[in-house]
């Protein structure tokens, strides 16, 4: 269907439902006793949120997670359900912050910031590194790309190991800061972010940006119909429940001429491209399916 | 949640999405060239008439599959998208084996029936035993039960490896006939069919009520929203797609007290139980989900 061999880690089967657990173990276990003592905050209504409490459950140390008060019930559970303690906040980005920084004036607690972490950074680089461990002649990685914790990662943990290995980052047209941003070479924010893909409505931060453009080629954007039709070839053919922000990253693929597009070597053995697939995570709501 | 360790043959994950790949296979490679030659003819409109389709190509010989006028349109896609030739009968029993037969009699088709074949059945029986080769130690396998071909092939796949496991059948409430035969000891036919798990609306045949009565230790019973509830369940947290009939096999070790009325010996590691189960395909229509 592509004219390509892809090969998924599927993040979507990790721990907590994504990839998230990575960054926030690697990070919750790099801090030293006596900065772990108070917990940790994160100001995160979704994957972030659950990754950072159960890795602070696993640490043994309280979470504090900031989400707005309009969060899906579903996202709520599932901090709970790893005994992370909630505060509700207002749907502004003002009183998110200003939630966290309370608490953690009063806590002495350790923020865990959702990307703009080199620990966090570090953890989520792990991905590419065992997909590469298994499959070491992969020819490239696409991703998708939201605050850029993960394409950032990816970056590090393959380009470290494979020096040749081509980079694309993947995001929704209608979130589509990453693409801004390296096109016009100054971070872009994000002016509107009403995509299905609800894992990439983030920003870059400055440390992800000076990461991308070193080592990403270029930035695919996909329509929400192109999201949708990915998402349900996955769900349908392969049999495995991807989020939206997952489709995301096999999406520009199935657009005839993509694989072509990217312009990689011939291989040697004169086989099609292997390309690697990083399924972000699998966190849905089956009550509010596309389809 | 189940007071045993869950181990699970995917079978939503085979060739066409369901274990029926496994028997069509057998059936077909075992028939001379001279039997072949004019092609199989399967009166089905699920999944064993996509397995036929898929393995007849394999073989490079015309599959002729028979299916009721209203099958939807996406099982129809999917046996010609293996190259299955369809004839739709009307949506009867007497129709679709008359047109079966009248096929048959005009080509020289060989019938692949979808259970009542020791072929079948012998395909089928390798589900359980590479299911075993992976994990010897098993106590138990469930499996869901129709026409018995899986669960037929389940006993006689796994006894033969391991004559000590215990092996049980899962069974819609609303599709019961294999219940009723095995606690009657007189082979029952099926008054209604009217179950979400559209895999399991078939029938004992003689041959498998034979195999299930020697080897089959108990039929449990499910109810439609126990098997919705498991569906979703394996949904959210496996993120696997499985279809009805797959959570069947699951649904009774999610109530309470199930794995404690096993009655299985304890196990000399001292741990729980160690049960397998079979989820048997991974079909399902998208666009008319229960959830």
């Amino acid at each position: 269907m592509t004219g390509a061999q892809l090969l998924f880690k599927c993040e979507n089967l990790q721990k907590t439902g994504s990839f998230k657990i990575r960054g926030a173990t690697n990070a919750i276990f790099s801090l030293t006793d006596a900065q772990a003592a108070h917990g940790v905050v994160a100001p995160s209504s979704g994957n972030h949120a659950a990754a950072v409490a159960c890795a602070a459950a696993w640490r043994g140390i309280p979470a504090y997670i900031v989400m707005p008060k309009n969060a899906s019930r579903t996202k709520c559970r599932a901090v709970e359900s790893y005994g992370g303690r909630i505060t509700f906040c207002e749907p502004t980005i003002t009183s998110r912050q200003e939630t966290a920084a309370r608490i953690q004036a009063e806590t002495g607690a350790a923020m865990i910031h959702p990307y703009d972490d080199d620990r966090i950074i570090a953890g989520q680089a792990t991905a590419a590194k065992e997909l590469l461990e298994e499959i070491p002649d992969l020819d490239a990685i696409l991703t998708p790309v939201s605050g850029g914790g993960l394409l950032s990662g990816t970056c590090l943990g393959s380009k470290g190991m494979h020096p040749g290995i081509r980079i694309f980052g993947c995001e929704p047209e209608r979130a589509n800061d990453a693409y801004r941003s390296l096109t016009t070479g100054t971070l872009q924010s994000l002016e509107s972010s009403d995509t299905i893909a609800d894992g990439l409505r983030a920003s870059l931060a400055p440390r992800t940006f000076a990461i991308l453009r070193r080592y990403v080629e270029r930035i695919f954007l996909v329509t929400e119909e192109e999201i949708i039709a990915a998402m349900r070839l996955v769900w349908e053919r392969m049999k495995l429940i991807v989020e939206p922000s997952s489709a995301v990253a096999i999406a520009p693929l199935l657009k005839p001429g993509t694989v072509a597009s990217l312009g990689l070597s011939p291989r040697a053995d004169g086989a099609v491209p292997k390309l690697g697939i990083i399924f972000s995570g699998g966190n849905v709501d089956l009550s509010s399916l596309p389809f």
